[in-house]
């Protein structure tokens, strides 16, 4: 059963969503290192595997903040990044990224021998390139997505494990001059959990009326879902935008999706529809009657949510502060 | 198994499929609403949610009328529809549409206090709009598309009952200048059956070749399922139909689909391929060989249909003759 | 476990893949009939289905030399291929195609009465048309896709039995200027094989570093999957390729799929992210784990592949050469 929460009774986890890079598509990344034209701009982190209470695990920026999802990262087609995996928990971990460039010492699989024993650490490069034309000709595709990055090694050799236990965060690549949004939140559909949270207790979402609005969608395990977003619709493209208004590119508000894929869209929150509180869930009954659900309160003006108990509150102004513990 | 059965020996419910507006995306609406220019033309209906036998419940345009699927709503960008639902059932029930612009008090949800009791009446509002540019420049897309309604609130806070037992319809959403169908076809993929039909009770469907036909196929319950029809194909994208020749959109005829999911084609009857029985049927082979196939018979110049029992026949001319009793 | 494995080590029944056409599609095709110039260009082949050890069934194009999945069928739209069906077999088998044109004694169907006694034969005519525009202006979408064939009525009317046992193989129409590829490998997920291969024993396919590798990929019986390749991807359109730079279709590299659904796509084997043994994979995670594994190896200049045992080693020439033996 689907119930009222208030946002801010924080008990457990929350799904911190700490931006790493520009944010800004035509800004020049902060860390640019010279001197490796040939790599575009290059950019360094440090990610650590760490554990969780309740026999998970997560990435994090910094030891000791691993969160689920893990954190979420951006790049903008042409830059490099060069992230150092931290491994501290007790189990073999590792990176293994889908969209972007990266060698195959950068695969994150037992077979490339790119792993990541307890206590060690070791480098991943990931690459991204606008689109181009072939010498031949055809056309190729930039690296823009919404991408995701998760273990490939614990438990099975596959991941499985890590997988479960919540090594997996969302990457977002954008194209030079791609809008960006106001707020973003990051969903997991983690087998029947969303981003790994007990059943009932789904993140809910919190944005003012007008504000640009970033969802993305990412299915990991072993289940199949519909995602569905009450009161709101996109393109099922790249960006979930329109390139011009004839666009025959079909307009939805539930998708299917199965695990390892992702994609995402960006909302004017209450666009036409007003404020609310609009559900978000899987659309499989039986899926959403566990509990995959929950809310993206879209406030009005005054702070207010209809349908939510709560009389005024404040927007978020950050998307740090726009996934509400629970 | 899949047996021959002839479309005139009518016994159980049928999926009728009435028109409601104006089937002509060009025309005027018939209940033009004046003084109330910021809605656009405003049409106004009444839903009936009704018990029918075998504990099942569906939605009608008058009472004792309704059917499963519930009526097909057909508006045209810019209209307005007000559906009174008129709860005539032993259950709270409600209406939630995807797709078009409605308000929170239009979402029929518990959360949202849009739901109806026993013996109780209330009104949904549906908007739709054409697709514009916003004033930052990205493309608003329309709300064209097809799209479905149904209860959210009988069984569990998600209408799971309300779905088993029958509470949806589907709606098309078109764009002034679309082309409009000959005849139309709903298929609901409802868990293992089609329309609620017992198992081998799948509806057929009648065309005469040359015929312009609408699929609107939509999928409800836990189950995944991929749609297939033999014989013809169309494009995925919003109508099914390619803008221009160097279009790439990829040509199906057959695609996956999951809960809450909708989509929608038209194909000309027979072309090039001729009359005959041809199957639709969920591909999943255990799903099919349960009963999930029926057929669309496409009838020569002569009303005879290859791989059909009977002999002359003649097509239906309107919609609600084209789907047939069984 | 996913374990490395050499591909000389020839064992189980390769999934040979015969090039059935011109392999050019621009070339005249090799079997062309005169005569009859309302059909196009016509060709004739004899497929075979046999026997195969372990209760398995196979389609092939010379007797004894069936295999799974049956040999990849190629056209060009305006192409006609005339196909008799030998039945090799002890019970009633049919050939049903996706994607093309053909009349209704084509379909494969029992209710079409198009099925093949044992020890009979029958000629199924498949067509194909390039796009064009229809007298009333909407565009007819031509044949060009990723296609199947399967039998239709071994072990039940939707020949869940012949699927199951092996009775599948690919088609690919080719438009008139489509690229055409340097090597092509075909995946078929059936339930939770590849190709019917045993569990862990998955096809391994070799390129070398910079050709043009098509893959097509299949899936058939009860079970969903998601394709994903490491460290190649594509667009979701009906080439895999994009039209231009500003082309906004979604980049993948993992794709949800179900039942008889079928793309194709092409890569540039190795393209910027180098040789290696590059895993493909079903990213559901019990599936993976249970085997829906291969690999994709990507030799480099001197033939070696990183992350595989062996050393120099040479790359096949041609498509025959490339599907390996385990």
């Amino acid at each position: 059963m689907f119930s009222r929460r208030a946002f801010t009774t924080a008990a457990t986890a929350a799904a911190f969503v700490p931006l790493v890079g520009t944010s800004q598509a035509d800004a020049a990344p902060s860390d640019k290192v010279t001197g490796k034209p040939d790599k575009g701009d290059v950019r360094r982190i440090t990610l650590y595997a760490e554990k969780l209470p309740n026999n998970l695990l997560g990435y994090g920026l910094e030891p000791g903040k691993a969160t689920i999802p893990g954190p979420l990262i951006e790049m903008v087609e042409g830059e490099t990044l060069e992230i150092e995996l931290v491994n501290n928990t007790d189990v073999t971990a590792s990176l293994h990224v889908h969209g972007v460039d990266y060698e195959f010492t950068s695969d994150g699989t037992r077979m490339s021998d790119s792993v990541v024993e307890p206590g060690g650490r070791r480098t991943y490069v990931w690459r991204t390139h606008a689109p181009g034309r072939r010498p031949g000709g055809t056309i190729e595709p930039g690296s823009a997505g919404y991408w995701h990055y998760h273990d490939h090694v614990v438990g099975t050799d596959h991941g499985t494990g890590g997988i479960k236990r919540g090594l997996y965060g969302a990457l977002v690549v954008r194209r030079k001059g791609d809008i960006l949004p106001d707020k973003q939140f990051v969903v997991f559909f983690n087998d029947m959990t969303v981003n790994n949270a007990k059943a009932g207790e789904a993140p809910h979402f919190m944005a003012k009326i007008g504000e640009r609005v970033e969802f993305i969608v990412v299915t990991h395990g072993d289940f199949f879902h519909t995602w569905h977003l009450h009161g709101h619709r996109w393109a099922d493209n790249r960006t979930g935008l329109l390139d011009n208004p004839q666009d025959q590119t079909r307009i939805i508000d539930t998708k299917i999706t199965g695990p390892a894929e992702s994609f995402g869209f960006q909302v004017i929150a209450g666009e036409r529809v007003g404020p609310g509180a609009w559900m978000y869930h899987c659309h499989v009954q039986s899926h959403s009657d566990m509990g995959m659900a929950g809310v993206f309160m879209v406030a009005d003006e005054n702070g207010n949510v209809p349908g939510h108990d709560m009389g005024g509150m404040s927007s978020g102004t950050g998307s740090d502060m726009s996934t509400m513990p629970h």
